[in-house]
């Protein structure tokens, strides 16, 4: 049992969205991205089984999906995508999101 | 992909604590506990491998464990724990929380 504080974790760069390893298990992998107003992370997928959350805890912006897609992402908003299926997100404010993967691949 | 929103899980129930399933999957399960002020998720576990995750996204109060243990939780903590572990949440003030847990049993 450990706890973490997503205060802790609190920064943006104003070069590249931040990135941080908040927890790895066999059963899965917890990530925090934290991107300034403007940052993308880009679409992308991974050959693997699984699936992923994307969990928006702060401001605003969108998810990303194939195609050029967009989908409005507000905090409080869950993406759920296949590891295998193009997902990305396009932060309009500073925007904070929790991803949760599993199984890590 | 499927995009949830917790703002339409945000009901307290003054008898006991609301629970809501947002997603079911062979990789996991995600819900959404709320508690009203006061509100006790008891301690509890269950005889299966693997992890879970409580992630307060409202309110505070605190995560509990075994031998009467409290660990304090706010709005933006995350308890990571394995789903044989003893754990549970008391709210302070009304509080929700998103369960993960990988896989699900």
């Amino acid at each position: 049992m450990k706890k973490i504080s997503l205060s802790e974790s609190r920064e943006f760069n104003p070069k590249h969205f931040s990135r941080f390893l908040l927890h790895d298990s066999p059963w899965f992998r917890v990530l925090n991205f934290n991107l300034a107003a403007g940052q993308i992370f880009p679409v992308h997928s991974h050959p693997s089984e699984g699936q992923l959350t994307i969990h928006v805890v702060e401001g605003e912006g969108a998810f990303l999906a194939e195609n050029d897609a967009e989908i409005p992402a507000v905090t409080g908003d869950i993406l759920v995508s296949e590891i295998n299926e193009p997902h990305g997100v396009k932060a309009s404010t500073d925007m904070r999101v929790v991803v949760t993967i599993a199984p890590p691949f």
